[in-house]
């Protein structure tokens, strides 16, 4: 495929490269050739204009034409073939088998929501007459569910596909009814050409107006502002930092008109390691965190960034658990992070964390190239974690800390100082089971997925899947972003009242 | 009961009364003689601090005792007898038998969430765990709803019971397992203190936490902000005006952690006559109308504010519709709002209603006592209603303005110029079909209940029910105030992963 640069408004290529940003190719580290066209505010409105004009005929579409379209936008990614593994490799430093993966399961998240339209309509309910009943007849009602109207999407950094152009937001979006306006991440702008092509020869085979999707290209951070703030856009989707994120947030906040905003924004996942656990699996549990924790270079939404243990740091069993965690540590290959800057925010975090009165750095791992960076393992007591705030925050890469609690009730008053998590781990024996279950009543208002002797990192792609949490996790603390539940997030209820069969939507009818 | 007129902070009856407010009897026209105290920061921190210290243990009562406690609550309102008619009865000048159909409606609500607790976890999903998965084996993934924390519920004027103080925002919060601090409306304090005496019986009864439900009573605003910028307030309820409701939904917009906010603010309800049933039932719609209309003074929010018609002032068929409204109205009784305040603004807005150029007085209700508000019908053309902002926004109380259209098409550009509203009726024979579909394929988009044939007032309470609506009939289209999926709103998703059965909650264990 050609890469043009330019941005896709309603199934035009449109947009003057000259003078426009490039992408950087992170494993030869040198910015790419082709040059990418900031959007203008013209075709940003055309984008979100076209998406309303186009919105009440697609929302009227039958589930089954939605399934097909969204079944068809997968076999076209899957057609691009190895450019788009390539593609995305090169503008992210992520190995080829992780962007196969990742692939996959965009594939498999769009043909997860076709499956659920075809089940048909989704919570359907329906209370029939009474005309009988006293002191006042029961009128028919039916409850269905309505697409809420143009959607924005903010492309991901960490997930160039499954959270980016065709990903989950768009594929739930898009299921929904919703058309979606895309606004590609500037560090992965050729790859989000890629799969804007494919989802443009979806839209030519299913014959879907062409205002369903727009991809919008830019650095300009006036771009994102226009699109939260327009008034024909009905839900926002996003993912990334924390800071980004309530920048967008307070956007949304000046609108006239409320409307859902949808960020995952930051979460250090916490993972206790109780104290039958430690004592007699030190060395594999360690082993275990610290393969987690490389997980694409530790840039993973979900990556472990706080290990907390029962112990003092002379005991044996801490030591045993360092000691293996410092090992297989300090045998990891350094690695890229998906951009300059991160590898800057991540270096900068590193050494701030080594400076912090009451840290102790345990293990780095091997060093590399100039622009390689190495993973980092922490270690505090709860006492100075408690009295510092820095360390609460995520340090986004490849990083964890270690935090030593002198005993169950300081466990428990860490776990109340915590902010919102995606996830949190116990990692326990049974006869843990007592302190297991105190922890986990109180741990449970914590994190939007609890997670027993497992690893946080996989997200599994499900009916029963949370991806999301209480604040700053999600600023939406009743949806998931990952699941079948995320197609929840842009529709909304409406209840039918003594209708003709003619005006049902055929779900609804007898 | 002896009405102290106090506020209930966590089981402690608190506050001096001295200097404090009174109530206003509406149908006497005078101030009662009861005082009733404004709660001070710290008595509304303590409930909060209270709620908030209840959580967990109330969070973790079986769903079996939570419906309990919801329906002792309804037998304790029962108790109370006809003082709490009375007292409503005084205190808003909302007739009797309005007032016992509310306690009616109040108590249904309070057992049609037992039901649904009864029932067993709500939309609970169970994906099993297969280890023999490729790539990957998949985990033990559970879906489950936790409450988010204490909810703070602010009382509607116009539904002193239903809406208010153990209304449906307080039942379904409580239901979902969030301890409550409610904000009494000031317009009806002392029918607010017997609810809550008869909430802190069921407390007692029933064993529960005494810091789950805490009335405050207060006529300054800044209580309001207190509660809804706390940091324990995890989300709030409200049923006002959209000025009012703005208010509290910008001041949560400062909050660090972001919050729902359920606003039911406002909703003209446009009620559309179409061209067969004005040519055949012309009459009868127009009496039913303004039936409708009479519920309440007009002080329901579905009230029928706007009827749209397709005619010229001079057509028959539009004559003998307004002849018989006109006759209709004019013949309805006088009556007094729900404040003095109320039927100020009512009557000032009557008055720029009627200087409106373009705008003609169709017909008045019945003139009454001083105190008295009277009815009144205008009609307009598109044209001054396309070019007079002042027109679209909802006149609360019993009067309506009817708008003509040339055309379908001039109906059409009726429905788009819509803010969201609750609630819409179709009026129509089986011969407006067609436009009655092409009128509904829009129309739906901007109303949380669409209607067919019958009137707007009167909701029903059942699991199809949708109270809610595009902003401003709601601050959160998601969701519904009315109805057993109410209860959504307090809860949140919550994923357990591979965790053993005693770490389940009851309805997630195999």
């Amino acid at each position: 495929m050609t890469i043009t640069g330019k941005n896709l408004i309603a199934g035009e290529w449109t947009g003057d490269t000259k003078g426009g940003f490039t992408a950087f190719d992170a494993v030869s580290h040198q910015a790419m050739t082709t040059t990418f066209a900031d959007a203008t505010d013209i075709e940003v409105n055309t984008a979100i204009n076209r998406a309303n004009d186009a919105f009440i005929s697609y929302s009227q579409t039958s589930p089954e034409n939605r399934a097909h379209f969204l079944r068809t936008i997968g076999e076209q990614i899957s057609a691009l073939g190895d450019e788009l593994v390539t593609t995305a490799c090169a503008e992210t430093g992520l190995p080829a088998m992780r962007i196969q993966g990742e692939r996959g399961r965009t594939i498999g998240q769009l043909n997860l929501f076709a499956d659920l339209l075809e089940k048909g309509e989704y919570d359907a309910v329906i209370d029939l007459a009474d005309n009988d009943r006293q002191p006042l007849p029961k009128p028919d009602t039916r409850l269905g569910y309505l697409p809420l109207g143009v959607v924005g999407v903010f492309a991901a950094s960490n997930f160039p596909l499954a959270f980016s152009t065709a990903g989950g937001d768009t594929a739930s979006a898009l299921a929904a009814g919703c058309p979606v306006v895309m606004k590609a991440h500037a560090a992965h702008p050729a790859t989000a050409e890629l799969v804007a092509q494919a989802i443009l020869k979806a839209i030519d085979i299913c014959d879907v107006d062409k205002g369903v999707f727009s991809l919008i290209q830019g650095k300009n951070y006036a771009i994102a502002s226009q699109i939260v703030t327009h008034p024909h856009v009905k839900a926002v989707g996003f993912t990334g930092s924390e800071r980004v994120g309530m920048i967008l947030q307070q956007q949304i906040n000046q609108r006239p008109e409320p409307i859902p905003f949808y960020g995952e924004l930051g979460s250090i996942n916490p993972q206790y390691i109780m104290p039958e656990k430690l004592a007699q699996n030190s060395q594999a549990i360690a082993q275990g965190l610290v393969g987690s924790l490389m997980m694409g270079q530790g840039q993973f939404c979900t990556s472990p960034g706080v290990w907390v243990v029962i112990g003092k740091e002379t005991d044996d069993h801490y030591q045993s658990f360092t000691d293996a965690a410092a090992k297989s540590l300090s045998e990891q290959a350094a690695g890229v992070m998906l951009t300059p800057a991160m590898c800057q925010s991540y270096t900068n975090a590193i050494k701030e964390r080594n400076d912090t009165t009451g840290v102790t750095l345990v293990a780095t791992g091997l060093s590399g190239r100039e622009q390689d960076c190495s993973a980092a393992l922490f270690a505090t007591d709860f006492a100075t974690y408690e009295s510092t705030p820095t360390l609460h925050q995520e340090l986004f890469g490849f990083s964890a800390l270690i935090v030593r609690c002198d005993d169950f009730t300081q466990m428990m008053k860490f776990t109340k100082l915590l902010t919102g998590n995606l996830t949190a781990s116990i990692h326990a024996l049974d006869a843990d089971l007592t302190l297991s279950a105190q922890l986990s009543q109180t741990l449970v208002h914590k994190v939007g997925r609890l997670i027993y002797n497992q690893m946080p990192t996989g997200v599994e792609v499900c009916a029963s899947m949370n991806h999301g949490g209480p604040f700053p996790a999600s600023t939406n603390i009743r949806t998931t972003s990952v699941g079948s539940e995320a197609i929840k997030r842009f529709q909304r209820p409406i209840c039918y009242q003594n209708m003709p069969q003619a005006l049902l939507p055929k779900a609804l009818q007898n």
